[in-house]
């Protein structure tokens, strides 16, 4: 590899003093859009360049707001119930349909229900009609020369409607910005069949190149430069010339390959470089030419937050757009959440309503897990000054999807398996409102989150050592007053997973103290983990001497990837996990995967809808594809008497 | 015109039973959208067809998580801080940036900052190193064979990085529904340089149009038809085979060129025609060939409503999303509103914050005002067995635009001029926050809505007929405790608006009484008819006499406008709008235009910032341009001591 050279962070602002330094010398001081002339047909959601004025009145001449017969008022004035009268069809009136003309001599209309005689040439009335009376007129809808829309503003579909019916037919709009994306870096690879060991596919920029096509701006995605400064250089220097913003894509930071900083301060200025935000700390904001060059770090997460803070306040301030907030809400966090006394930290969460109380649940807070923000509902902003929130605190969360969506979430805290995944499409693809949030955080958390009341559903698989029988048990120690029931889940084959290529010949658990052997290990509080320490406890195995015990991660199927990758030699896990990577599988048995359901939800439409999936035949397709499961009494609602 | 055959609605529906119809009906019966394979990186905003799998995992192989140093963790094990350990380059470690591969026989990463010594070819450590320390293992972020994303669900940013991430070129997305829009009415042309009396541009094709678009669909806007039965069921039947969804525009009600229900049941099945909602009464809804045909009615908000109520729940159910609904607030109305048992009716408001209340004020409430679309900020149901609410009443308003938006607006209710559109036009070029949020009630309404506390300006001009001193006297008359103040606005000419090639010969109020000449008045409580009503009363002048003087219009310009289309031979306005048509102006004299304002507000930002803009240099070019007006002491303030 390299050697390395230590760089420091120029000088890491909080995120207000970064956004009062965005807005002071970036924003007042950068180049300002031009404005361009459109047809008003493809101007949707363009942000008008001046106030826009009618050119035509509408309706542009006087229009019958009613069917019926127009009638030359003054004609009528003698009609009343006692003395109705007749009028003569092309003399005294003419039919008229709504929206026709109202010409003179005519000046009124009638409505068709108050005409109450009708002959071939003639009608007869028996009321009054007053001038004007049913006409819409002139200029009721549009007048000329009045405003349609004022200045910068977003063009709605209405707005194009208005702008069409007060004739006009082209508007001046303000460019779009063409935002120049560079990403960087030598692991960077752009299509999948290039994936090797030690490769990474430019996933980032993608992120980036919609989310400016979300702010309405024209992004252009460049290709890949090497960790190399002059290289780097070279393309800053001349997308900088064509673009009106730069995003120069990983580098940001302060290692030996970061030259993002240095680069944009050789060829302009540099205002801030870090940001005391988590994820996202290693952003750089700077101008060259009067063009903001932004500095994007590389992890997922880090990504999307610095978009949101930094990049797009600046894209909105283009269109003289104010950022528009995202909705909040308060809900009850599920745990602890400790965060640095150094920076605001945004922690993605997932949320659901259980016993009429918003909840919610943290997920991942690695800023490399891109999975973290396709699941989340929502963020858990955490300020500098504070330490984090205990458990069952009420918080503030920014919701990142529609609130409706979360209403009909059934909540599942515990343990993983992909089946879930599975039950959680097949709702969908049933067209209920029902949805499926899991959390995984294994069995026993699940059981605890039960108890606390934040979900409605725990998957469990957890041996009572004692009697050797599988979830039942947990309802008498846990619950009181049979408040919970289990429904069936599935039997499942856990085993230990071992390359099909490994040369080192492992047969049972007693393996996994060989010094040549690297486990990967569960969390603690998962079933496998229970299952495993009860299995090194009969082998009367010390964890300590296994290798990578201490080493944890949350499903199967990152146990079963890491032995694929080589990582390490073994792990226990499900059948199905092993599987898909097509690892060779140890049995060690079957255990039982069951469904704790609250008993006073277990008639919702939800739970049934969740029933109904688990006793379908497209799930019973589902599980025989994927080996390694039984299925015996599925569905089946035990409640805890037996 | 033609003869009038009468007929009557099929059978008239509530809004949930058209919805209950439309459910049972058309969406589950009619045809399902095919599905198509396109590149990720087009799939933003799209909607998956099935789950999508990850083919990759990502990270591919474990990764260093810091800037450090990768090092063999059994070889640190013995170092503390009383017994530091010298590591040797390429031997015991390796510098690794974040992401760097970690390769056997490296196990772990020590952060650079916990080194404690380094010299060329070596590092000195005083804490020992576990493994997998600062490690991301591989699948962190996404495991081979996870699912990435649901069936149904509509692509973000995030989506896209991620399955890309997961190895995804391609994935299956629901096709897009073709939507024919077929415009009809013999009235109707396309472009404004055909336009004379008579003729209306289609503009709800524009709008029916961009509404598909955003609700994700692809809309083709064919050409107009002519009211003609055999034309429109020939212009149906092709486009039918061709779209999975055809919407008629106008001819949906019961008129005698009304011809969209009767070809819908010739040509397959109508379930509706008719749903009681104002506006949006005449929709029909049917199905040929299994492909829903809807008939809209031709009113711009009648187009409107049906559009929201009737054909986006179709256009979602092809996505299989739900009907995201319009958050809502809760709002206090100004006015009293009646509305009919006979329908639900939809009110376009304003609505703005006036001491810390939500104040809702009802536009304008034709079907045919798109403007009242345009300037709406929020919906008000009225539910068909309600016969509207009283003034003051708390009630739920649908918002259609951004609340805080909303937050920041200067609410102004009463007398209209064109210089109030422009007002608000500088305050959003000034890029400040504050906008103006304007009703046109007149300004005796005015003064009534600011000491109901409705407003934070009304702009008035109001004659006291004893003094003959304009708007000072209301201070005194109506605001007790000096809380109103009043700022100085324009004095504007008032005058008799004509036809420059009017052969009547109009030279003053007293032509007015003449049999040949018809008028148009502005509404009560303007001022402009109190104005009139006092020139009347001077000359002795029974307003009866006066044909036109019962038609009433809400502002200068439609006064105008009526004048200039001849519907009418002259109004009383100010001079501006006369200019702007292009009318002769018989002066009758300069009155004041000022604006009341609350006093506790007068410090605000947003005060300061109107009064800053009626200062400005830009607002005196644009009021010197307009012509008819007279800058004197503009933006001072008079308290009500003189």
């Amino acid at each position: 590899m390299k050697s390395f050279k230590r760089k420091v962070y120029l000088d890491t602002v909080s995120l207000d003093e970064a956004r009062h330094i965005i807005k002071k010398k970036v924003i007042n001081r950068c180049i300002k859009l031009e404005e361009e002339w459109i047809d008003v047909q493809n101007a949707l959601h363009r942000i008008s360049g001046k106030a826009i004025f009618s050119k035509l009145s509408s309706p542009y001449y006087n229009a019958a707001a009613m069917d019926g017969i127009a009638v030359i008022s003054k004609k009528t004035y003698k009609a009343d119930l006692n003395h109705p009268i007749e009028l003569i069809k092309d003399k005294d009136f003419v039919f008229v349909n709504t929206g026709d003309m109202i010409e003179a001599p005519y000046d009124a209309v009638i409505m068709i229900e108050d005409v109450i005689e009708m002959k071939k040439n003639s009608v007869t009335i028996n009321k009054a009609a007053i001038e004007f009376q049913h006409i819409r007129p002139v200029g009721e809808d549009i007048v000329a020369s009045e405003m349609v829309i004022p200045s910068h503003h977003q063009i709605r579909p209405v707005d194009i409607s208005a702008m069409i019916a007060g004739g006009i037919n082209q508007i001046s709009v303000i460019k779009k910005a063409l935002v120049s994306i560079i990403p960087t870096g030598d692991e960077i690879i752009t299509h999948p069949e290039e994936m090797k060991t030690g490769k990474i596919i430019d996933s980032n920029s993608h992120f980036l190149y919609h989310r400016v096509i979300e702010c309405g701006h024209h992004p252009v995605k460049k290709k890949p430069v090497k960790d190399n400064y002059d290289l780097i250089k070279e393309a800053v220097l001349k997308v900088v010339k064509e673009s009106q913003m730069v995003l120069i894509v990983a580098g940001s930071s302060s290692g030996s390959k970061d030259y993002t900083a240095s680069i944009i301060e050789e060829l302009g200025e540099v205002f801030i470089h870090g940001i005391a935000i988590k994820p996202g700390k290693p952003v750089v904001v700077g101008m060259i030419d009067n063009k903001p060059v932004i500095g994007i770090p590389g992890y997922p997460v880090s990504t999307y937050i610095a978009f949101e803070q930094v990049v797009k306040p600046i894209l909105d301030a283009f269109f003289y757009q104010k950022v528009k907030e995202n909705p909040t809400v308060e809900a009850t966090l599920t745990k602890k959440i400790y965060s640095s006394l150094k920076s605001l930290e945004f922690v993605r969460v997932k949320l659901g309503y259980v016993n009429n109380k918003l909840i919610a649940t943290p997920l991942n807070r690695g800023a490399g897990v891109t999975m973290s923000l396709v699941r989340a509902d929502g963020l858990l902003k955490i300020n500098k000054k504070s330490e984090g929130y205990e458990a069952n605190t009420s918080v503030q969360i920014e919701l990142l999807k529609d609130i409706n969506a979360i209403e009909n979430s059934l909540v599942s805290i515990g343990s993983h398996d992909i089946i879930l995944d599975y039950i959680g499409n097949l709702l969908i693809e049933k067209g209920v409102n029902t949805r499926l949030s899991s959390a995984h955080v294994g069995s026993f958390s699940g059981v605890l989150a039960m108890k606390r009341g934040e979900c409605h559903i725990a998957p469990i698989h957890i041996l009572d050592e004692k009697t050797g029988v599988y979830n039942k048990p947990v309802l008498k120690k846990y619950f009181n007053n049979h408040e919970v029931v289990l429904i069936k889940g599935l039997k499942r084959e856990q085993g230990l997973m071992v390359r099909k290529d490994s040369d080192k010949l492992i047969q049972s658990i007693k393996d996994l103290i060989r010094d040549d052997i690297t486990f990967i290990n569960r969390q603690k509080g998962s079933g496998t983990r229970i299952l495993l320490d009860h299995l090194l406890d009969k082998e009367n195995i010390d964890s300590r001497i296994i290798k990578g015990y201490e080493f944890e991660v949350n499903t199967h199927m990152m146990v079963a990837s890491s032995v694929f990758s080589k990582v390490v030699d073994c792990g226990l896990g499900v059948k199905s996990a092993a599987k898909i990577f097509d690892l060779d599988f140890i049995p060690i048995g079957f255990e039982e995967y069951d469904f704790l359901i609250l008993k006073e939800v277990l008639d919702t439409k939800e739970i049934q809808d969740f029933i109904e999936v688990l006793k379908s035949k497209q799930f019973k397709d589902i599980v025989q594809a994927l080996g390694g499961y039984k299925i015996v009494n599925i569905g089946e609602i035990y409640e805890g008497s037996i």
